[in-house]
């Protein structure tokens, strides 16, 4: 669809900005790192194609030993699948009847599984998988903590789950027990804690569906902030983390313990000083289309004295002190949160010593649908 | 690239959600709006393009009597070339080599103008355009009070706009003189003063340029938050509204006086309750994916009791006052910022009377480089 950014064996200076890019040895340390965590605690790692919408990375994370990937969307499901990509969790509750037409369609094809938080999608779940044949894999998405979506009483849980298991072309999965806001929380200590209780919370529904007979395939939940703790506490049989691949500046903020394992810096937002015309600040060319600021400012990679203050739609305002960058150089950014961030571009450029050795396309972006 | 989210004729219900969706009366309004009190004014009407990057929605602009169309990228005036726009002023400087030799080749065929800021630029751009053999329309981009890039002395002004006067394959188009703060000020007074400031800066400058000869074509700048203003003063001679087309949250809070034009909401982000399962709030399936979060939350359309209050990257949480709506029931949210919200979408659906009447594509969207 686009133009390349870069050519192969191009340096940095040859890339057309703003430019998603990839520190190729970061990234693949990463990936090396959480399949080494996971594979120690024996807890299977389902990366959470989330975070790229990538299908070449999710091959690399697939390649390293990962068991399958998840996504959010039917819309991320079909591009990973066309992409090669052949066992897919939808963490998600998917409730429209033609989406779920689409994931039943999707599931003649290969392995699939989605959540669900009521009663009334089962009989939907169960036509279409009817209808295509197939058997789609139902988890119950359970309310551990985050107050989002999912059932906090395990007594619905278990109703639901018994609902599912009496379905001809469902399979109960098991449970979604997926915490959000433990991710970002900055004590390494409460961060444990908070992981701790999800586990507890997962635990404790577990045996209530155990006590009324209903086997619990694999309780999946954790994410990139406690993923250290889950893989210690080993309440989840499953990590879905994502954002380990990139990391951001975000997480940096999270503050580590000697529990803790961890991930670098391997995302970075290719930009270009275009004005020098003020005396206090430079204006390079990534803005609000380059990066997301829902987590706020990027910061500058490697340049202390460079600051970020002000952000419109194409341009970043950066405020100097001591260096003042050139005309026409070159910056790397951090984006503040990655998810979003890369869903903006639709090629990400990996980096090997200073030259350009890959051009992945984005190929799940935008499939929000 | 994309499925299409939705079929011609259908209704709401039938489109995937989350969807980029569009009132076509009130945006048809919200052009002829415009079109009409810049004719009135005497003032030539160039739309912004970086707040749609969408062809179809540039050439209903010109189709109502617009000059031509603004962007801010090289990316962005290739695919507008590409679709059929042959009039594009880059409003926006480009410094690095390569994107001058795209911007000259796009000189070749097209109407084609740029910004400038820095002396050192000049030479590149009359190299690239003597090398494809056409003539580049170059701007002087001022700083007429946003401190971000441009250039404040009026002399300093006059010796760039020589500069470029005195290359062959360079013509002098003027000035670019907008100023971004002014398009959020709340208070439509203080609004008016900065817009008349602007004005005041421009035509200073002008007037330096006249005094040693230098004829200014043009004098382009404003948004949709001054337009009225600006037509009133009358010190531009040409006029870049960008978001009039949409509006957002954002520009809804600028309050409005007798002077002021009022344009509609026509964008909208349509989203699906996808979980009821807590007591207080519903969960909808759009998030940072769907809608940008740079100018805040958005608001749920023509529904008081429902506000938005948390976003994850596929979801936002709504607090219901009231009425709550029923699972798969779906929304309609007015997003933050109209531009970057956009440029998460690959189709614009358009709605008259409940039905879809057309599905564009954004085809310039994530042309950042």
């Amino acid at each position: 669809m686009s133009a390349s950014l870069a050519a192969i064996g191009g340096t940095l200076g040859d890339i057309a900005t703003p430019a998603l890019v990839l520190d190729l040895d970061e990234f693949e340390a990463n990936i090396e790192n959480m399949q080494r965590l996971t594979e120690a605690a024996g807890i299977a790692l389902r990366p959470h194609g989330k975070a790229h919408r990538c299908s070449a990375i999710a091959k690399a994370q697939l390649a390293a030993g990962a068991v399958g990937i998840c996504c959010q969307t039917v819309g991320e499901a079909e591009r990973f699948r066309e992409n090669g990509i052949d066992d897919i969790f939808i963490s998600n509750v998917i409730v429209d009847p033609a989406k779920i037409h689409r994931l039943a369609r999707l599931a003649m094809r290969t392995k699939v599984a989605v959540c669900v938080d009521d009663a009334r999608v089962v009989p939907l779940l169960e036509a279409a998988a009817r209808e295509a044949g197939c058997t789609v894999e139902v988890l119950i998405e359970v309310d551990v903590g985050d107050h989002r979506l999912g059932i906090a009483d395990p007594q619905g849980v278990a109703a639901l789950a018994r609902n599912v298991s009496n379905c001809l072309h469902l399979k109960f999965g098991g449970l979604q027990a997926y915490i959000g806001r433990a991710q970002h929380e900055r004590d390494p200590l409460a961060r444990r804690n908070l992981a701790y209780e999800t586990g507890v919370a997962a635990t404790r529904i577990n045996d209530v569906l155990a006590a009324t007979g209903i086997v619990c395939p694999r309780i999946t939940g954790g994410g990139t902030g406690t993923v250290a703790d889950d893989c210690d506490f080993a309440a989840l049989t499953e990590v879905q983390p994502g954002s380990y691949v990139f990391l951001d500046v975000d997480y940096s903020r999270n503050q580590l313990c000697e529990k803790s394992v961890r991930f670098n810096q391997s995302l970075f937002i290719l930009t270009q000083v275009v004005s020098v015309a003020a005396a206090d600040h430079v204006i390079c060319d990534a803005g609000l289309k380059a990066f997301s600021m829902d987590s706020g400012l990027p910061e500058v990679h490697a340049a202390p004295g460079l600051r970020p203050v002000r952000v419109s739609d194409e341009h970043v305002k950066i405020a100097c002190g001591g260096v003042r960058p050139e005309l026409g150089e070159r910056l790397l950014l951090i984006p503040g949160h990655c998810d979003p961030t890369v869903n903006l571009h639709d090629q990400i450029i990996g980096l090997r010593s200073g030259r350009v050795e890959s051009v992945w396309a984005m190929d799940a972006r935008g499939a929000s649908a």
